[in-house]
């Protein structure tokens, strides 16, 4: 397996920047990846979320494999081409939304077997089969192993035994990838809110040899407290040279505070749900463009931010799409969501690169702290 | 009050081509205009409008007095600003969408007063608030007569009355529009089905000095068929030096037929609405790619659309975005349908520039004639 190329350029405290080099490009770190579901960004052109600055999008196993299925991606030349998408592209392995989204599971030791949300359609994922779906059917650049997630809160013993069934399933993952040149996959670290079983689960998986390791178990209802306690209880037994990836987190506070944890990589889908509910993220916190007090605010969303949608739009103009449920007022505030996330993680990559990180996450952790989520305030993705 | 140069460059047989010019743009004609029903043509931004090859856009009088308000538009700027559109706009005078949507409308000799299809609220038109709406507050380039929506069908005696009310609308409109430099009312011709109706009714409002003459009526469950033999009718008793615009049309079929018999100007609200619906229009009449047999079609919609809807989206991806209902499969299907009524009126006035439009026609109503409606197959504004 090829672990893609990692060069840090600078640390500021824990925090870190640098380039992860891949076959379809560079991924500037710390990197915020937009979600592509089922094979879009919803409600955003590809050439919208690329000049919003991302340099690699996520796809998803569980609703690409119900719809329109791994192997008829594969048949009409894998999910970069079917998409539209030329960059780098990781998938996750199906088994979050197997969790959070289909009906009547059944986990076994090798796997699970579930029912389609759409159809009810039987289904199975085990650690082999997601490997084939993501690298050999959709032709994700990083792949993710199978792990299994745990109801939040969960259990010693039923975090400990779930840990361990993960680690099994990523060496089973691993032997199933096989050795690769132009794609690798990434081990994922459980273990609940439990300091000995994080630290047991992510000293084994950086043993196991991933191109990179993801923090998992996150974002299921923690809040963001414990997530920052979780990280901080993780990243010491990690690797340094390799990107660290914390799953379906989060909103900017969670980023920035990540980010200050030596985290290098983030997924989730708030942006974009935001958006098509009428909510803009700005430096001031998000609001809510329904809400009557923009209905003659000519201002536009947010002139710092290097995009069209947060720079042309006035406030009420949105504030009337989004009263009138027009697809536009979902377009552009998703556009603009997308572009407001990039233009953070820029932001965050020249603090770093400046060593003035902890300047900038003073500034926004005051900014946004009334943003933390409580514990059980979940996101599904 | 201006009326706009009209210069027609060419005429084959009843067919003519030229250009209309306005203070905000050049309109070639016979021209298609998008239609922007609430202040965005649905699902679309406006540079794809424009590169779509639109030069005028309409708006809904109706739509937006109820939402966000016509005095509040004028606040934000006028349409033209708040929407982001800055070429010509051509307003309905909202009395068609009275008739067709709005709850509890009471008729009288002066107006017409409604309850909103949104929120029960009462409102009321008359010919001179309708002016005021279009011309004053959303500041069209070109405002519509209030005029009255029959039923259809609709007896000879209701049909007089109806169109000698509408003929006497037209005349309080002109004087609520009164002397304007940079702006142009068009007149509407009624009559229902009947010839001498018809006849009388373009001869008195041609007689009445608009800048335009429409032709009202159409579009409401008549037919194809019909709908061209009131277009027969009507455009001998019209002025061949002012546009000539028919409401609400149509399908491609009768877009062809209706520029053969002397039409400039259209407008409908079937590319955006069948876009939603999963629905491409093509040279060969309409797709639907919610249908299996697309699944693994990776052609694209229409290489010779220059669009890139048209030529760099598969119809396999589109189908896999509709059966999701993702926004994108909306998204890409209004703006490929967009570009490909914009292509159609490129097409026919090429044809008639240089004189080979009765073989584009003969070409494309063999292509299109599966697709002429029958009487009763009503598409609502």
């Amino acid at each position: 397996m090829a672990s893609f190329p990692f060069d840090i350029s600078a640390n500021d405290g824990a925090a870190r920047t640098g380039v992860l080099s891949t076959p379809r490009g560079e991924i500037r770190t710390p990197a915020f990846m937009p979600v592509g579901t089922a094979g879009t960004v919803k409600a955003l052109y590809t050439d919208q979320v690329k000049q919003a600055g991302a340099d690699i999008i996520l796809g998803n196993t569980y609703h690409l494999m119900l719809r329109p299925g791994a192997e008829r991606v594969q048949r009409l030349g894998g999910l970069h081409a079917f998409s539209k998408w030329s960059g780098p592209m990781l998938t996750d392995s199906g088994g979050f939304q197997v969790w959070s989204l289909s009906q009547l599971r059944k986990m076994d030791a090798d796997g699970v077997t579930f029912r389609s949300h759409i159809d009810g359609s039987e289904h199975r994922l085990t650690p082999a089969r997601s490997i084939e779906i993501q690298a050999d059917l959709l032709g994700a650049d990083i792949s993710m192993q199978l792990d299994e997630c745990t109801d939040y809160p969960c259990s010693h013993e039923e975090a400990e035994r779930s840990m361990k069934l993960s680690l099994d399933w990523g060496e089973r993952s691993l032997d199933a990838f096989g050795s690769r040149d132009t794609q690798t996959l990434f081990g994922i670290v459980q273990g609940s809110n439990y300091p000995d079983l994080r630290a047991a689960s992510a000293q084994a998986v950086a043993a196991q040899g991933f191109g990179g390791i993801a923090i998992g178990g996150l974002a299921v209802g923690e809040g963001h407290d414990q997530m920052c306690r979780t990280i901080d209880m993780t990243v010491p037994h990690l690797p340094s040279d390799r990107p660290r990836y914390v799953m379906g987190v989060g909103k900017p506070i969670d980023l920035v505070e990540a980010v200050a944890r030596g985290i290098d990589m983030f997924d989730c889908v708030l942006p974009t749900r935001a958006g098509r509910h009428g909510q803009a993220w700005t430096w001031d916190g998000p609001i809510n463009l329904k809400n009557a007090r923009f209905a003659e605010d000519l201002s536009p969303l947010d002139e710092a931010v290097p995009c069209l949608a947060s720079q042309e739009y006035s406030k009420a103009y949105l504030h009337h799409l989004i009263r009138s449920g027009e697809y536009l007022g979902s377009m552009v505030l998703s556009w603009h969501n997308t572009a407001f996330f990039q233009a953070l993680m820029q932001r965050m990559r020249d603090a770093i690169a400046s060593a003035t990180f902890e300047t900038l996450r003073a500034d926004l952790s005051a900014r946004w702290a009334h943003t933390k989520s409580a514990p059980k305030d979940v996101v599904k993705n």
